[in-house]
Parts: structure tokens; C-alpha cells; sequence
């Protein structure tokens, strides 16, 4: 059974929502798989990934900013060694989601017409993020 | 590898859950996919999928009242192009899930006694919605 | 196409975060997969699982603290017909996540250094959980 699996690294300036959809639609072009499925998996505990409306940023501001009233960073946390955006990281991933899986038909992901896959960056500093995709299918 | 994707439509009369355990299970029985995995997912931003308590209607009741205190519409949001619950709706999704795996063996689908699939609708309007079903496995 | 499914049953002993990781990591390992996919799924309602920071137990407290202040026990809801923590863990269990989906290459799972796998109990009283692993790939 045909199986691809890539890892992705994406390059993060701070707290924010990233679209990647284009760097996980090449890897599913790639696979020349017709039907079945591609993972995303993010490697982190201090970023996140998301299904997001792409079109609208104001609809993205709205949400990044419910997240810093949900998980303020001057709330009282006992975890903070790498500083106030430390547990409200980790927080701020657990209300999100390390994997999502998408289905492929026809060689495409079947993702709605406002549909895109972001990587929600929760660290104020850059980073480089790892992500795996996975297609599996026939 | 078999595998077989099948498109759902389901119709949601304003905000609330609707259960599509069955639904689902009639696409798992379709396949003839003995040991594998069922992979759902909403293609939408303004509804999602959840896993939920199917036998008290109070749970969800409960469940709904919580999101409308956690994300009210009454707030200040910059997106609101389609209405109060235009921003809102986002947000209840990234909250809660796009896309959800359901493990299956000897042919079913091994969820757990009080466990159901429900579509989350975070709209007040009356939709077609749009849900693919992926079954993968042997 | 290679699956394997195993049922794991995990022991908690009330409200807080299990790590899991050797468990699903004996699965995998066991299913001689090289490349592909480990489907983990909570056949529950009133718990649930996330990936979480794996070495500082501070980062869980906080995050334990954080569920209780967002989702409290001494708010009023309507379905309680099992104590203050019945719809509580409905909810906080929607919030988290039902099923995770790890890669897997050259027959390792590719969590992150410092990601672990977290069964999340949301119930006071001890409980036998159930867990089912699904490894799909080649």
C-alpha cells in the first residue's frame, strides 16, 4: 500500500496563524495517491495546527485574539522557565490540535471552498516547526 | 488497499447537534472493511464535529449553553461581514474538530456504549452541510 | 495492507493527566509497521486525550488548573444526575479530543523531544479506560 510521508519545516515571527495548505497540497500531489488521506502532524507542544476560514484575516485576528483573552499570558502560571507565553502555549495547543487528518479524492484534498490548514504559532520568538505529512491511500 | 470515501449531506436547521453515528456506520458497513479506520470531516468553518454523550439530550443542552458563554456573540469582533455569528462560528469550530478517526474492527466502528458522532452547527440559519466519510483498512 | 488493532486499558485514579506514550509505542513497535499512521481513540465520553509538554509536571498542573477555571464544577448545569463532575467532563472532554493521529517512519512514532500522549480523566472517581490503537501502513 502506498505510503509518503514528508517532513515539512516552516518558518514562524511569532504569535500567529500561518497558512500551509499549498507546502501539504504538493506533498498529496506528489504521492499520486487518488484516494485515502493526508495526516498533518505538528512535533510540537508550543505551536498547533488548524482548519481556518482563509480568506477574511480579520476572521484570523478575531480568533488570535479570543485565544490571548481564553490564555492570558498575566494570569498566574507555575510553568514559566521560558517566560509568560510558556504554559499559555501549551494550553493554547491542547485547545487546538496536533494532528488533522484530511481526506483525498480524486488526487485532491477534499478541503470546503474557505477551508485552509494553518500552523498557529504561540511562541512570541521565530522558530522553525516540523511537520509530518502523511498520505496513505491507494 | 481498499478504500472508500463517500460524500454526506446533512441538514441543520440553526445552531445545535445533530447526531450522524448512523449515517457513518452505514458507510463502515458499506466498505465491507474488516479492521481499519473511518476518518470524518466537515468541509466548513462554521460548523464542526464532535464526539458526544448520545443518550441525555441535557449533556448537550449543557454542552451548548457552555460555547455560548465561552464564545457569546454579544462581543466585539471585527469580522462580523455575515452577522453576530459570522466570527463566533470560527471560533467554536478551531475549538472543537474538523476532522475525527474512528477506529474499526470486526467490521464496526468501536465506539464506546455512550458515545455518538455529532455534527456541531454554529450557525443560526438553516444549512446543507457537507461531510466526508474515508474508510481505510482491510 | 497491514492494521493492527489493540485494545489497551488504562488505570486512573481520579481527575489529572496519564501519560501513555510507552503504551502506544509497544503497539507500534509490536506491528512491525515502517511507514504509516497510529490512530489513537478514547471509547469515552468523560475523558479524553491530548499530546502534551512531557517532562515538566508544572506545565500539567497548570494546564489541569486552567480546565478547572474554564469548565468549573460549581457552575449551573442541567445534566448532574452523576455529581458535579458529569457534564463538566462531557465538556472538557469536547474540548480536548477524542482521537490523535501519530506518523510513523522507519517504524518509530515521530513525536516531537518533548511531546508525550496524555489520557485526560475528567472524573473524580478511579476508572478502568479504554483505548484502542489502530497501526495502518506498510
Amino acid at each position: 500500500m502506498p505510503v509518503l510521508t514528508k517532513n515539512l519545516e516552516i518558518s514562524t515571527r511569532g504569535k500567529g496563524t500561518y497558512e500551509i495548505t499549498d507546502e501539504v497540497a504538493e506533498v498529496v500531489r506528489e504521492s499520486k495517491i487518488k484516494n485515502g488521506t493526508a495526516t498533518i502532524f505538528a512535533r510540537h507542544t508550543s505551536c498547533s495546527l488548524i482548519i481556518m476560514e482563509n480568506a477574511a484575516p480579520a476572521a484570523r485576528r478575531d480568533l488570535e485574539r479570543f485565544f490571548e483573552r481564553l490564555v492570558p499570558e498575566d494570569a498566574d502560571y507555575e510553568h514559566d522557565d521560558e517566560g509568560a507565553d510558556d504554559s499559555t502555549s501549551h494550553i493554547r495547543m491542547v485547545l487546538t490540535r496536533s494532528s488533522e487528518v484530511i481526506p483525498i479524492a480524486d488526487g485532491e484534498m477534499q478541503l470546503g471552498t474557505w477551508q485552509g490548514i494553518f500552523l498557529f504559532e504561540h511562541r512570541r520568538a521565530s522558530h522553525r516547526r516540523k511537520i509530518v505529512v502523511t498520505v496513505i491511500g491507494e
